[in-house]
């Protein structure tokens, strides 16, 4: 290998070994744990996920209970974070921002090398900074969480003050598991990388966050869901798509970076949503999504022929969290709630290592300049 | 290039082409925004180099009239800023641990796609944070800052509520110049990984702190100098090093993974250190420094033949910005002040692609498990 080559983004490098998850864009595969995410992604509460990243396998009953327990008796957060919400609530500042800076402050009171307790505070305080920043936001205060809930449902609890039903917390779990783990995606590169120099699991995971926040990552998936009651009906899904393709413009939804067929989750998604809707008794929702889907899919394939645009995680995902009463704002905060448990496995399997990563620059610039004074500039 | 081949640490892979620095550590050169570190460094005051790094060139008098006031003006910190730093300082968390919450709350009122205003705060209130918190440790508040004084001169008033003479300024010049870039290192790569997704450049930022944390990357001057210390007198130099390196003990302040001849930046830090101390009027602790550094040279190349190992630029650091009244605790945190200009520098060259930085994993688990219920396992 030629020391000296760019590689622009570091394109089909591999930089890390991991047991975590595979993603297999042309095969449309994705494995979580050694599962395809198939078999998982429906069948799992959130927490046994969690256990399975961190320890790679399912916990028996005894340790799916104490794991729970911890997770659960972790859940509040420090006054100052509380605090800090509170301000950050004033400046109107994005859930996304919020979680970010909720996040970095999450190692009050924590011991800095104690790896374990700080795995478990992270992934169960996520819920509790991005609930309370929303009730914050709307000018209620914050719901204490309930510890008789699970991780995901004590989410929507403490989001709404309701208990979630059963259909509820299903979708959210598969959700959760559908994300919470995939390959080396940018905020997971991020978190091996500050971690990778020693650093701590908080520092970790807030550099994941900000990584999240870009649009090229956590992308967007509120728009496709705009699209779809844009539609309002079937019958119009054509039209309206049609005008949009003409118009060169992108359907939000399809098509994907490394999936060059279905993306695996949006299948799991669909039928995790299908569930809910239908738990719900209204399916008008997910009927009209479905048939702009099949819409979109094969103007699709009309217009950009032999592209195979299908659709992603971002459709169903929009989908199943809308369902759950979560709005535009909360999607990636969401993501970020599911993905924390990848992320902190990552940091686990680079710590392993002992290794440092750190690529080089090529330098392109002058190498001998003089230096003038500045009455001479 | 073999798509699935491993490479450990990303070692020797080229991640950005840049203008901002080059490292040559064979040779042991230092290039900053083309000049040579030793060039540079004592010359131009910090503004001067961050314009540099920002803009490609040095700024004629008006614009660096300009660039030094558009600095001053945004030095105070938010009020929630200083709030989080005051419940911080009651949990006794580390200035770095400090440095890393605080920053992540400096995009309040901040437009975050405001780059050039973001910039500007962010490189303006490094010094404001680490002060007012180093302040608040003591149980003291912190002191605002004053308008009239450079980047420099205005942290170590506010440090101490002295303003400080023109060798201890030009001293700490000195050293942010030195440490201001220097090519891909951990944080640097953090922060272009981050916003390689377009999110802003506070996360970005907050990001390579918690790179710059690790003890792999922002290191320990502090040891080295205690070294130093311990030692006392220049006769008792040879003993004390020969008994360390009998034990198989490692020097601190020798040797860097990169250079494998003298660090240029001890170079500049030495001299820079020379004349701050010769300023004040008493060369001791200098002059004991360099006859240990002699000392410690030619017993590592007894002990260690042909590893080349030299003095690296945390142990001129470590006595240069003791010099400066500055304890172990602030090293870290004064490098990441003289550092973030860089970051920054580096963020903008990565917009400027835009391009999503993206490796790949390489999956050694399992691929086909099937779930098992939870009272079969």
């Amino acid at each position: 290998m030629n020391n000296q080559t760019f590689v622009p983004g570091l394109e089909g490098i591999v930089a890390a070994e991991t047991k975590l998850s595979s993603v297999d864009g042309q095969r449309g595969e994705l494995i979580i744990g050694g599962f395809p995410v198939e078999e998982l992604a429906s069948h799992a509460s959130h927490e046994e996920v969690i256990y399975l990243l961190w320890h790679g396998r399912l916990p028996n009953e005894l340790e799916l209970t104490n794991f729970k327990q911890a997770l659960a008796a972790r859940r509040s957060l420090p006054e100052a974070t509380l605090q800090l919400l509170r301000a950050v609530a004033a400046a109107r500042a994005p859930v996304m921002d919020a979680l970010r800076m909720a996040a970095g402050t999450l190692s009050l009171g924590l011991e800095e090398d104690n790896n374990d307790q700080t795995a478990l505070a992270l992934v169960a305080r996520f819920p509790t900074v991005v609930a309370a920043y929303r009730r914050l936001q709307q000018g209620e205060e914050p719901i204490e969480p309930d510890s008789a809930l699970g991780h995901a449902a004590n989410y929507l609890y403490m989001l709404t003050g309701e208990r979630p039903g059963q259909a509820q917390t299903r979708g959210l779990e598969t959700y959760l598991n559908t994300v919470s783990d995939h390959g080396l995606n940018a905020s997971t590169f991020t978190a091996r990388v500050i971690i990778s120099t020693d650093s701590d699991l908080v520092s970790a995971v807030v550099g994941a966050i900000g990584a999240l926040k870009g649009p090229k990552h956590g992308g967007a998936p509120g728009p496709a869901l705009d699209m779809v009651f844009e539609i309002g009906a079937a019958d119009r899904a054509e039209a309206y798509l049609r005008a949009k393709l003409e118009r060169g413009q992108r359907l939000m939804g399809f098509g994907h970076r490394i999936y060059k067929v279905r993306d695996p989750r949006a299948e799991v998604l669909a039928a995790a949503a299908e569930k809910m809707y239908r738990a719900g008794g209204d399916m008008s929702l997910y009927e009209l999504a479905k048939s702009v889907e099949e819409t979109a899919v094969a103007l699709l394939e009309e217009y950009k022929p032999g592209r195979n645009l299908q659709t992603n995680v971002e459709f169903y995902t929009a989908l199943l969290l809308h369902g759950l009463g979560l709005d535009t704002e909360l999607f990636t905060p969401t993501f970020a709630i599911g993905r924390v448990a990848g992320w902190i496995a990552h940091c686990f399997e680079q710590q392993a290592t002992g290794r440092i990563i750190r690529p080089q620059s090529a330098y392109t610039g002058e190498k001998n300049r003089l230096w003038v004074s500045l009455d001479r500039r």
